[in-house]
C-alpha cells in the first residue's frame, strides 16, 4: 500500500483514455502477459434497482460512450506517465511490452445495445460488448461512468416530464451539476429524458438542444430600480421578455412586469412570461395570474423555478398553481434524491483454451445479487399498443420467445416463485438489442438527441401508465426466460458444489496449518 | 416561450467559453448595449448551508476556474453558433455589434479569494470578483459549477477521513461519478479534502495524485478458479498483491490468497493486502484477519469497499472492524447523501453614473437570505493554536477587527440576536482572502494539489474538534462585525421602505387600471 509515483507537475498532455480506474490497466497487462488478452470474451452491463422509487430506467450515454471509444488512443504522454508508476518496491508497474502494445492499441470489439431513449427494466442488458478480454475489459469504468450517470438523468427527466404533463419543462442545472462535463452530459441526457430546452450554451450548441433564457436578480440590482432594469430589459429584447420579478417584492416585481408590458404592446410586441424563483409558489403564481390576467396579460406565462422536481410540480399542480413553464435545476441535473445509479459490468461468457465459449456468472448468495450468463438481449412482448412483458434469453443455448407456444412464461431474476405467464393470442415480439460497433467500427447511422427524446416521449405510451406512478408503481414483469432461468439455476448450484468441496478440503488444510504453524510470522 | 434555433448537427467547434446560462450572455449584452458593461462591479461567491449536517466546507475548485478563465475566450464557433440563435419572432437574439465585441473579449477583472483547502463557514466570501459588470457577471456559472461541486468532494472527503483516523482513504468513485469530468473533478476534491489516493490515472497523471488499484472481480471469473487466478496475478505483480477474495465464497477467498501468500513469500515478497467488496464488513473483516494472523500474514492489510461514507465507516471502526485501507466510491464522488452545494453569486456594490461605487444587497424577508455589501473580507482570530472566530467585515466602510479594542464581538449574519464577544488578549488576526488574478492576469505561484491537501489536514486540527462532530457538531463562531451588521440593517430598512412607498403608490395605480381596462387583453 505504499504511495504510487507521484508528479507534482503532472501530465497536462494525457488523454482521456486516461479516464478510468487503475486496475483496469494492471488486468489488462495482466491478460497481455498471460497470453488471456486474446481471448474472446462477453461482457454485459446491466442495473438491479431502479432510482428515485420507480420501477425503470431510460437507457442513455451511449452515443457519449462510442465516441469516446472512437478516440480511444493512449498517446506518447499517457505511456509516460504510466511508465512513471512504480509498485512497492520501487520496480515500473508496467512492462515496456505492455505499453508498447498498449501504445498501437485501438478496440477492436463489437458492441450491441439498446437505443438511447429506450425505457428499460432492472436485470436487462443495457449494453452488450463481445471481443478480445483485454479489450472488453479496459472500457468498463468509462461504460460505466457515463451510461450510468446519463442514464440516471434521463429517467429523473422522464419522472419531470410526467409530472408536468403538457407543460414545458426547462433544465437549467449548470451551477450546480458535477463539473464542467457533469453539466454538459446531463442536459443532454435530460432533453433524452423528455425535457424541453436547457439553459447550457454549449449542449445546444454541440447537441442542437434549444436554449432559454432571460435574465438574473443581478440585473435588476444593477440598475437604480426594478422598472428600469424591466425597461431596459425590454427594450433590447423585446421578443425575448420574461421578466424576473421577486428581486425585491415579488407582486411589486408583477407590478412592474404589467407596466413593462403595457409599453411592450405599444412596441408592438408583448409580454413573454414572468419568472418566479422563491416564496410561495402556489400562493404567488395564484397572485400573479390575477394580476395578469386584470391587467389584459391573460396570454403571459408563468414560468416558476426554485428546487423543484417531479413530486414538488406534482403538489402544486394539485393545488392549481397556474405555472405554464417549469424551470428545473439542481434536483435534475444532479439527480438530487438518488446522485448515482449502480449499473455494473459482468463477465457472462469466455472462450476456454479449446477455443470453446464458456458461460460464466458472479455468484452471490442472493438471487438478485448473481449476475446472467451468455448473449443477453431482451425481447419486448406486445399485446395491441401495450407492452405486455419483456423476455431476457440467452442467444446462446437458445431461441427468442416464439409466439408459436401458447403461453411465455417470465421468471422474476430475484424471486424465482414470482412467474407471469402470457398467452401469445395476437402477441407480437420484437427485440430490443441492436448493433451499435461492429469489430471497432461504427454501424448504421448517428442519431440526433432529438430522436433519442422522440423514442422516450412515445415509448412511455406504450406502456401501462400505473408502471409510471411516483407511489408505489406497478410492477412490469421483466424478466427471465424459462431456459435462461433454468440454465443459471444448474450453474448456480454446481458453483457451489464446487465451493462446498472445496471448503470442506480447506477445513482440513487450515486444521493442519494451524497446528504446524501456531503464531507463524513473517 | 416558442423554441430557440436548433441545430442538429450540432456544432462540434465550439469552446468551453460556452458551457455558461444563456442568460449571462443576454445580460451581456444587455450591460453592452446600455453602456452599463463598463462600470465597475464587486460580486462575491457564498453559500448559506453547510452540507452533510455538518457547519462548514473546504473550499475547492478554485484553480479548476481559473484555469477555465485563462482560456476562456470565444472561438469563430462560438460566435457561429450564438449568431444562430434567434427570439420569438424569429430575428437574431444577439447583435453584430455584440457578437464582435464578444470575439475578442477576454476577461479583465481581478479575482480575490480564500486559498483551497481553506475551511470556511456559512456567508463568509470564497471568491470575490471585481472588474467591469460584462466581465464579473458573465462568469458567474462556469464560477459556481467548478466551486461548489469541489467544494462539496473535498467537505465530504473531509468527513471521510475524520472518520477514518489514521487509517488510509482511497476514493474510487469514476463509474458512478457524473460523467469524465465528473469524475475528474471529485477526484482532485477528494484529495484535497484529504484521501490518500485515486483509482482514477487521469487525475494521477493531470494533478500528480498517487493512484491506486490491482484487480476486478472479473479477473477472477476470466480464470478456471480463483487460486488460478490469484496465482497469475501475484507472478505478474508481485509488489502490488492486493488480492479480492470475495468473488465467490469470501472466506474461501481469504484462504485461497493465504496460500498465494505462502507463495509470494517464497519469490520473497509478501501478501500486500486482501480486499472485501461485499457482505457484512464487521463479520468478514474480522473472521479474515483472524485467518490471516492464523497463517503468520500479520502484516497483510484488509482493505473494505462496497458503499461506505464516514457513518458507515465510523460504525465499522467503533464495532472494531480490523479495517487498515477504505475505499470510498460513491458515496463521496458523488456526494451521495447532499450532491449539491448551494453556493451563490451575488452583486454587492457597482459604480453609479457619477463614477461612486454604491453597495448592494440581494433583499429578502429573512436576514439568512439577504446577501451582504461592499468589498468583503474575513479575519480569523487565533487564541493560542486554535481559531476563536471568524469576523465577517467589509474593506470598503471599515478597518479589519483589531486587537487593540477591548473585544470583538461577531454576529450572526441569520439572527442578530446571537452575537459572540471575544476578548483580544492574546489574539492574534489573519485574513483569508488573497489575490489570484489582477486586471486578467493571475498572480503568484500555481499551488499543487499537494499543498492544498495539507492545508486542509492540518486546517482541520487549528479548530476545536467538537465543530467536526457528525452528530450535533458544535457551532464556530463566524459572523459580521458590528459595522457590517449594522450597515446591513440600515441598507435593509432602506430598501423596504421604498418598496413600501412603490407599493402603496401601486396600489392606487392598480384600482385605476382595474377600472379603465376590465377584461383587457391582447
Amino acid at each position: 500500500m505504499s504511495e504510487k509515483a507521484v508528479n507534482t507537475e503532472g501530465y497536462p498532455g494525457t488523454s482521456r483514455a486516461l479516464a478510468t480506474d487503475l486496475y483496469q490497466l494492471t488486468m489488462a497487462q495482466g491478460y497481455f502477459s498471460t497470453g488471456l488478452s486474446e481471448r474472446q470474451a462477453i461482457f454485459y452491463m446491466f442495473y438491479r434497482t431502479p432510482p428515485f422509487g420507480g420501477r425503470y430506467v431510460v437507457a442513455a450515454g451511449l452515443q457519449s460512450f462510442v465516441d469516446w471509444l472512437e478516440q480511444h488512443a493512449y498517446n506518447a504522454e499517457d505511456i509516460k506517465y504510466l511508465s512513471s508508476l512504480t509498485g512497492r518496491d520501487g520496480s515500473p508497474l508496467f512492462t515496456k511490452d505492455f505499453l508498447n502494445y498498449l501504445s498501437s492499441w485501438r478496440f477492436r470489439g463489437s458492441i450491441e445495445a439498446v437505443p438511447e431513449g429506450t425505457i428499460i427494466f432492472p436485470h436487462e442488458p443495457m449494453v452488450r460488448v463481445r471481443g478480445p478480454l483485454l479489450d472488453s475489459q479496459i472500457i468498463e469504468t468509462t461504460l460505466l461512468n457515463l451510461m450510468n450517470f446519463q442514464t440516471l438523468v434521463a429517467t429523473k427527466a422522464s419522472r419531470v416530464k410526467l409530472a408536468a404533463g403538457e407543460d414545458e419543462v426547462l433544465e437549467f442545472g449548470l451551477r450546480r451539476a458535477h463539473g464542467y462535463d457533469g453539466g454538459l452530459s446531463a442536459s443532454r441526457a435530460a432533453y433524452i429524458g423528455g425535457v424541453d430546452a436547457t439553459s447550457n450554451v454549449l449542449a445546444g450548441a454541440r447537441f442542437g438542444i434549444p436554449v432559454r433564457g432571460t435574465h438574473a436578480h443581478s440585473w435588476v440590482m444593477a440598475f437604480d430600480n426594478e422598472p428600469q432594469a424591466f425597461a431596459a430589459y425590454i427594450d433590447l429584447f423585446p421578443h425575448n421578455s420574461v421578466l424576473l420579478v421577486d428581486t425585491f417584492n415579488t407582486l411589486d416585481g408583477v407590478r412592474n412586469a404589467i407596466e413593462a408590458g403595457h409599453r411592450l404592446r405599444q412596441m408592438g410586441s408583448d409580454l413573454m412570461g414572468i419568472r418566479l424563483d422563491s416564496g410561495d409558489l402556489a400562493y404567488l403564481s395564484s397572485q400573479a395570474r390575477k394580476l395578469l390576467d386584470e391587467h389584459g396579460f391573460t396570454g403571459t406565462r408563468i414560468v416558476a423555478s426554485n428546487d423543484l422536481d417531479e413530486r414538488l410540480i406534482t403538489s402544486l399542480k394539485s393545488q392549481g398553481a397556474p405555472i405554464n413553464t417549469w424551470g428545473v435545476g439542481t434536483k435534475l441535473a444532479t439527480a438530487f434524491d438518488e446522485p448515482a445509479l449502480g449499473g455494473v459490468y459482468k463477465l457472462a461468457a469466455i472462450e476456454n483454451r479449446n477455443g470453446e465459449t464458456v458461460e460464466r456468472i458472479k455468484l452471490s448468495e442472493q438471487a438478485a445479487k448473481s449476475s446472467l450468463p451468455g448473449c443477453l438481449d431482451i425481447a419486448r412482448l406486445k399485446q395491441g399498443d401495450i407492452n405486455a412483458g419483456d423476455v431476457i434469453f440467452d442467444t446462446l443455448t437458445e431461441k427468442p420467445p416464439c409466439t408459436s407456444e401458447k403461453v411465455i412464461t417470465i421468471i422474476s431474476p430475484e424471486d424465482p416463485w414470482r412467474r407471469k405467464i402470457i398467452p401469445t393470442k395476437n402477441l407480437s415480439v420484437g427485440r430490443l438489442i441492436v448493433p451499435i460497433l461492429e469489430g471497432g467500427r461504427r454501424i448504421g447511422e448517428r442519431e440526433s438527441v432529438a430522436v433519442m427524446r422522440k423514442r422516450t416521449l412515445s415509448g412511455i405510451r406504450e406502456f401501462d401508465r400505473a408502471i409510471f406512478r411516483f407511489e408505489n408503481p406497478h410492477v412490469y414483469p421483466a424478466g427471465l426466460s424459462q431456459d435462461l432461468h433454468e440454465h443459471r439455476e444448474e450453474m448456480r448450484t454446481h458453483e457451489f458444489e464446487i465451493i462446498k468441496r472445496r471448503l470442506s478440503e480447506m477445513e482440513n488444510n487450515g486444521h493442519n496449518n494451524n497446528n504446524s504453524e501456531p503464531g507463524a510470522d513473517k
